[in-house]
């Protein structure tokens, strides 16, 4: 499998950036293609020193990273990445990688 | 369920790393109690501006919150935070969340 994780830092509204993301955001990355399964933190995230700078992180699964890029190249993931803009206002850090169970 | 998100920084010794991390760390942490999925990032990680400043991404699934911070309380779960200093010579950022499926 390969993942796509989106790591959101700290919006300025976090209520507002919450309503844009499950409302608006969610549907226009749902229609990625390839995408196998998509799960988001719930609630705060924490460290080992208490609170983190990033409000929500999001992990998107495919099934291999040739899948990832096609999946980045496509209208729908440039949708989604253009889609940013409207809501990520403490900026986000996106990274890829193939993964595996240990 | 819940997650434990490790992210490793670009180690000063990529090779050493690795050895030591799938050699002796990943045994120490499998040991975890209520650990019930353990992944890893496989290869480079990137990001949309080219090369990340992570070197491994490590996912370590539990039920729930509360069954992390038992996992993080207990001696196997300090005996792994204890043996980062062994290897994680880049620095870890440690996060850790409820998540659920979108």
């Amino acid at each position: 499998m390969a993942k796509v994780i989106a790591m959101y830092k700290t919006p300025t509204d976090a209520a507002a950036f919450d309503r844009y993301y499950f409302g608006t955001h969610v549907p226009i990355a749902k229609k990625i293609p390839g995408l196998r399964h998509y799960e988001v933190t719930r609630g705060p995230i924490h460290s080992y020193d208490g609170s983190a700078p990033y409000h929500l992180i999001a992990t998107l699964t495919f099934d291999s990273m040739a899948a990832v890029h096609a999946a980045l190249g496509s209208p729908e993931g440039q949708a989604t990445a253009n889609d940013l803009a409207h809501f990520a206002t403490g900026g986000a850090e996106i990274y890829f990688s193939d993964t595996r169970s240990v």
